[in-house]
Order: structure tokens, then sequence, then C-alpha cells
């Protein structure tokens, strides 16, 4: 399990040069979601002075700063990468804040496909410096192959699945979670995703798996939430219609083995993004997912997160109803509405 | 891609010391049944005299040997690691038969979890003999993310697809490819596993890629077999009801992006080999198939391939011509009866 680094327990400077914003940065984004009493400081040169609340509409009280020494004097104990290099490459640029931030003592936060971890220079440097980089997309060791474990733990097992990449699984996840808490439910989010593991201190990035163990890495995710948790909301990732990442998918639907789940879709979507594959209708992409689990362990999507943050509240009630009774499940927008209802749904299980 | 040594200019020597049997090394039945002129020795000292088809039917005329030193009377060329290791580690005794195989100049071709080639000792002593140490699972750098590119080939391309793992979804693959070249079809095997892989001389093992790039591995011998040839046979791999594999299995089907898919199955099996899984009807398995296709490239599977090892030939065929009737599909079993029906198939898309 990758569980090295617990944010809640530092001060945090973003990384977020050249690329901050809604779109372009979304670990940012999520950390300050999140984790906004953590995050200290922004670093972006293009928007120097500006408060995070002014491009992102959250995260208010966040500055955002020129780069590392101006971000220094609030205080960080880490440094979290918070964007994507273009090519997958560490940019140099981007290398030298990093060397910075070890030389001044911060641990490092990632998410990068380029194992920090494995980077024999900087783990020289973070040694004489005795500081930790933390590589959240690194997976463990001596995965196991998926043996249907999952289906033993008393928790209740609720998958995020989703008609596409970034449509809201993660946020679903999270904002279920703690509305669930808030009812006094024993709920656990179990992170499957670097930006989620980022946020909650642990989980594996299953996509960074071996695909042999991929649905054991799944597994391990659902036996360690239930350990501590009577209710576990599992990350889902992919969908089942994506040709790039559909195996990763099922393996995840598998591995974890659900007691029921959660879809989750953006109505303004139409397509896979960056492919010209078409979504088929709601209904049909709900069915893929029940019918897939029928051999194995049968599970019941109880419910619809929509993803409406590009349309007006207006047109987000009205996407609401329409797939309301489109599906015959309920439905809501868990940032804007909230996610009771769906903690309703599971609770109704 | 895979390329590294091509077995059919060998003389090979198979290590199966120990487990020589139909059922206890796969990769050596596989090679003694398709490379067997390449074939000089299999060693076990356990079976020390006979002659391989006294155990296993196939490879009449091979000997079974005590050791390396006997096996070196036949000139073997390179040693092929014919068995699995209990616990995925590489046995203190197979270690020392392969240090003393590189000693005699033999490369050594391996289908094994611990890849040779990243072991600085065999290494080592490999560059110094100046031979090759080929892991057929290694998956190559560099792998992309699946994007629709299988689409457009030229080449037709036919998956096969199965109940379950070890249903005949490598064998049929080949003999399929075989019947059609007699046919004089342009048609060419595509491996996706170790085995086929050692078999036929090139491919990827699918499931020892990072999951990310699953279908993205499966996209590239796609375009790699359509290079040179216009019927292309991909090599299957698990099952969509097997709980540990179903992953790799969808992104086999995704990133290949068939024309058609030919479903194996062993009509003895009842479950999920190894799991408590009951196997859904055939025609419940095929739907399950046809429908994940829909959405990126739709597909039908346009026959069966039955595995009847453990059938009399009465009893085979009269599971035969129940399939038949069940599915509505052509269906045989390609190593008792030929694969002529299933080309006939592919022939009439």
């Amino acid at each position: 399990m990758n569980y090295h680094l617990q944010p809640k327990s530092h001060k945090i400077a973003v990384l977020a040069e050249g690329s901050f914003g809604v779109l372009e940065s979304k670990t940012a984004t999520v950390l300050i979601r999140y984790l906004p009493d953590n995050i200290v400081a922004v670093i972006d040169s293009r928007n120097t002075g500006k408060d995070v609340s002014d491009i992102i509409d959250i995260g208010k009280g966040i500055p955002v700063v020129r780069n590392l020494s101006e971000a220094m004097q609030y205080d960080p104990t880490l440094l979290a990468i918070g964007i994507a290099p273009p090519g997958g490459e560490l940019p140099p640029a981007w290398r030298s804040t990093i060397y910075e931030a070890i030389h001044s003592g911060l641990h490092i936060m990632s998410g990068l496909h380029h194992f920090l971890s494995e980077d024999v220079e900087l783990v020289d440097l973070a040694e004489k410096h005795n500081v930790v980089l933390w590589d959240a997309r690194k997976p463990p060791d001596n995965l196991p192959v998926a043996t249907c474990l999952a289906a033993d733990v008393d928790a209740t097992v609720i998958l995020t699945v989703g008609s596409d990449c970034r449509v809201g699984k993660m946020l679903s996840g999270i904002e279920i979670t703690q509305a669930a808490r808030k009812k006094s439910l024993n709920a656990e989010f179990c992170p499957t995703g670097q930006n989620g593991i980022m946020v909650w201190g642990w989980g594996i990035a299953i996509d960074a798996v071996i695909s042999d163990f991929t649905a054991g890495a799944a597994e391990e995710i659902v036996l360690e939430g239930a350990k501590n948790h009577d209710l576990l909301i599992v990350e889902g990732q992919g969908s089942l219609v994506h040709p790039g990442y559909s195996g990763v998918t099922l393996s995840l639907l598998h591995g974890s083995m659900p007691d029921a789940m959660i879809f989750c879709h953006q109505p303004s979507r139409k397509q896979v993004a960056r492919y010209t594959v078409p979504l088929p209708s709601l209904p049909d992409m709900i069915m893929q997912y029940e019918m897939l689990t029928n051999p194995i362990k049968p599970a019941k999507v109880i419910g619809v997160a929509l993803n409406c943050f590009d349309l007006s509240e207006r047109e987000s009630y009205q996407a609401i109803d329409a797939v309301e009774t489109e599906t015959g499940l309920p439905a809501t927008d868990v940032v804007k509405f909230g996610a009771d209802k769906l903690v309703d749904a599971i609770q109704r299980l």
C-alpha cells in the first residue's frame, strides 16, 4: 500500500508553473479543493500576486507566487508537483525547482510517471537532506493476482464507475465519503489513482500496475480499507468504452467486487475525450457494467453523479431530471448540490 | 516488439526437470508441438531414457535426458526454460543449469516472470560467453496508450477469445494460421503471451505490460503484423469472466480491434479454473464479447474452437454438435479435426 507521507500533516507548496488553471492542473486543483488548510502557496509565475480563487473559484486566501523562494516565506514542509509535464519526462526547469526544495528541507510529493524515488541524483540529494520523495503513482511490490477475496469483507463496497476519464469518479467518491461521514457512517474513500492518493494519503495507482496484477491491486485496496471501516467508496478509473483504459476499468470492477456502483458522467460529453468514439446511451453503459459483474458478483448501479461544471444551475437541474427519467435512478451533481442523495441510495442497500 | 531470437533457427534443449507432462509443462509441450524439428532433447531426470512421445503423445523421436550434460551430445545451441517455477522465483537448481548452459555457449530462452536479462550475475556471465538471454515475457519500452490505430490496418484481424485461461486460445490461433496458409492466405499469427512468442519468434506478452499501456501493446502487435500480412490471427488472453485477468482480456479486445472473433472453450470446464466462478452459458459469454466491441468497433464471434482433449472422439463430435446447435456457429476441435471449418468462416467475412 502506498502510505509514505500524510499530506494532512504538512504545509504544502504546489508547483503549477506555467499551467495553473481549472483544466490544466488537475492535481493542483484537487489538492486545493480537499486540502485547503494545508496548501500555503501555489507556484505559477504567470499569475504572481493573484489569489488562487481568482483563477479556479476555490482556495480563497491561498497566494499564487513567482517561485519556490517566494513560497518559502509561508514555511512549507512539502512541495507537491501539481501538473503533468508534456511528454511524460521531467522538464529541466522543474528539476531545478525540486533540487531547490530538497536543499530547503522540503519533502516532495509527486504523481508523475517519472518516479522521483528512482532518479539517482534526486535520491542522493534527498538522503543528504533527510527528506522523503513520495511517488504517489508507484505501486507496491509483490501484488497478487486477484482471487475474489474482496467478496469476503464485511464492509459495504461501492465503486464509482463512469462513461469516460475525467467525469468525476474521484471527486464523487470523496464527496460521497464525506457526506456519509457527516451522517456518522464509518466510511472510507479508497483511492486508486495518484491524485486521490495525494489527497487522501494512501491507495494504489492501479493504472501503473502490471496488468496481471491490476485486479489484485484493487482487491488489496478493498482489504486494506475494510480493516477499519464499514463503508468503502472505491475510486473508479477510466470507462468500459475507453479504447485505451477499458482494461484498467474492468480489472478494478472484478478486483474490488462492489456491492453496488455509482455511475459518473458529464452530460455535455458526447464522445470519449480525445477519441472519436461516441458514448452509448446511459442505460446501455450502465447495463455493460452490471452485465460484467453478473458472473462473478452481481452488482447494480444505484445512483448517477453528474458533472455539470460547464452548465448553469438551471441547465444542471434539467440535466439531472433528464437522467433520472432516463435511468430511473437518483442523480445529482455532488459539487453543486451535495452527495446526500447518493448516500441515501447507499443506505437503502 | 520482442524479436530477439529466432527459435526456428536453433537446436533447442528444453529444461523441464521434475515436471515434464501434458499439464505440468505447458511451455515445453507447446515448443514440442510447434518446433518438433528444432527440439533435440528434453531434460527431466524422472523420465530419463524415455521418448517424449511416451509421455505427451507428440514429439516422437525426441529423447528425454537426465541433465544438461547429457543433452549436450545432441549439440543444442539454445536452452529453453520449459516450466514455471513454484512461487515465481528461480529455484537454485535451475540457476546452476542455466550457468552451465551459458558456460557451454548456449543462448537462453525464458518465459519466466523473473527476467534473466535483469539478473546481474547471469547478464555478466552471458556477456562473457557471448550468448543472448531472451526473456519472452519482457515487454518493450515506450509502449503507447491505445488510440484505435488498429482500426486502420488493411489486414483482416481475428482475435481468439474464450471462456477461461488454458482453453486453447494460443493453440487455436496457431492452427488457424497454419490452416489459412495451406489455403494460400497470407496469414500471420500474432502472439500475445510468452509461449506463443517463444514458438513464433515475436510478439508482446501483454499481461506483463503496465495496465495503462496494455491495449496499446495489443495495438502495436496488430500494426506490426499488418505490415506484411493480409490476415492476422491475434492470440487471446484470459476471459471476460476471469476475476484475475479480465482486464487483460478487455485491453486486448479494445486494443486489437478485431474484425471478428473465434470463441475458445473446453466443454468439460464448468467453472473458472482455480476459482469458484461458474461459467455462464456460451451464448451469454459470446454476447459479452460482442457487446463490449460495439461502442468502439463492432465485431461478431464467427466460430467456436473446442478443446476436447479429455473427451473420446465420439464425445468430441457430440460436444461439437451441441455447441453448433446452441450457438448457431461452426465449431470444431482444431487439434483433433483441423481448423479448416474456422478458416472457412473467416473467408466468408
